[in-house]
């Protein structure tokens, strides 16, 4: 691996004990990267550049489209593409595979080519820009809410989870789930199915990282903050600043980092 | 949610020091759920079950699918499928849901529509159990090699990792990616370029949780010991135990928890 080519270095605030500082910070990249046999597009995965031919092999192999002593070439054919070519002979399972046509390990990509798609989508973008200030020790109150009220990762250590708090910090609703993009699925799902969105003046507490598809999920909510316990992506931050979202991550009781929308925040 | 509805609880064996004892334990539980809009399947999304309608919900209105307002009933027609029902008037975007048909956010089960067809597509499931016995103090010793051979998470803490290490412990390969399935892939696919699979001797360390979807593709590149930083899904278990690999979470430098295949290490 080249040595930065998964990194991607920003300008970010700092917050402790509600005092934000200016600082620089590195993020991991993420981007989409479209796996081809041929001229036939298979996915489109959001993975952080690097070692994308083993990684086009790897997936078409652990999918079960190219059998294992199969002869190919594989090239990174431009920026964010890998085209695999097959010998004559090759056996594929072209069934298989156009199962997976368009499928994407980091759903919330499928079938979309370019950011712009994913901005044409969002329905309440000029709600998230207007919202109200917060407090910044409001922020790093949340996660200990969170884990307080989350029932299953006390006993398996397992369990992600989505909450949903008011602009004063008080926990609306959370939803827990093995994998991040469904428990913020079911938050938002809860919203929808009472006629309750968009859910703009509201604060979104993940309790892992924040990947693109995240960020996402939050803006077609109309959510206008997003705290992350973990690290956001380079792409989520890119989404999150051309959306007018507000991106905090490494959130916890002794403060946050805010990587985007900060004039959000009351007192800077 | 119903109070143990995403819990599964297992006997296990928790290594100490390379001393196994046998302790009751709870997983988080990872089953298929088949989002449906009238009788047509959309998605197939790998999910902790509770909060099903929420989540159907929440993923067709996210993905762009239903628009906000959209006056739909959504019932659990049987286990693991959610059907929604839209009034005549509904707009849905239909292209969209062309696009994402068959689209799962933990991909890796796409188009399968049972585990059968996971263990049909799996070439090396005999070498697996035929591999030799490992001391467990080994696998201890791998969390710390992984984390000083990482380049990028001591950067940006955003990174996942999979290790792939020899039977005495010694790290030979690794790859890095925001997405733990992409790291994965990365590394099977060096070694399928180089036509090295199966990797049956070898051991997997995984950085973060393991999922169904990591156990399948170590299946399918021969991998007979994943070890996990965090914990498996049930789903994960059941899917090593059918196929004879050895499944290890909370791998630490202290220990880590046997949840199938401890006939594996030595001194059991």
């Amino acid at each position: 691996m080249s040595p930065n080519s998964g990194l991607h270095f920003r300008s970010i605030y700092r917050f402790r004990s509600g005092k934000g500082t200016h600082v620089e910070d590195v993020l991991a990249v993420e981007e989409p990267l479209d796996i081809r046999i041929g001229k036939r597009s298979v996915a489109i995965t959001m993975r952080t550049p690097g070692r994308d031919v083993d990684l086009a092999l790897g997936f078409l192999f652990s999918e079960g489209i190219l059998e294992a002593g199969t002869r190919v070439q594989a090239k990174v054919s431009k920026s964010n593409v890998v085209t695999v070519s097959l010998p004559p002979e090759a056996t594929v399972d072209w069934k298989r595979l156009e199962r997976h046509s368009y499928t994407s390990s980091s759903c919330g990509v499928c079938g979309k080519t370019s950011l712009e798609q994913v901005y044409a989508a969002v329905p309440y973008g000029d709600t998230v820009s207007g919202a109200r200030p917060i407090a910044p020790e409001i922020i790093q109150s949340l996660p200990a809410k969170l884990r307080a009220a989350q029932e299953l990762f006390s006993q398996t250590g397992g369990i992600h989870a989505a909450g949903l708090f008011d602009p004063a910090g008080k926990l609306l609703h959370f939803a827990e789930d093995v994998g991040r993009h469904n428990a913020l699925d079911k938050l938002v799902g809860h919203y929808f199915g009472q006629d309750l969105l968009p859910l703009d003046e509201n604060i979104l507490l993940l309790s892992g990282r924040a990947s693109f598809e995240l960020i996402q999920k939050a803006a077609m909510a109309g959510i206008g903050l997003v705290a992350a316990v973990g690290a956001p992506s380079s792409l989520a931050v890119s989404l999150g600043e051309e959306l007018g979202l507000t991106v905090c991550g490494f959130t916890s009781e002794r403060g946050f980092n805010c990587y985007c929308g900060e004039e959000r925040f009351s007192g800077l």
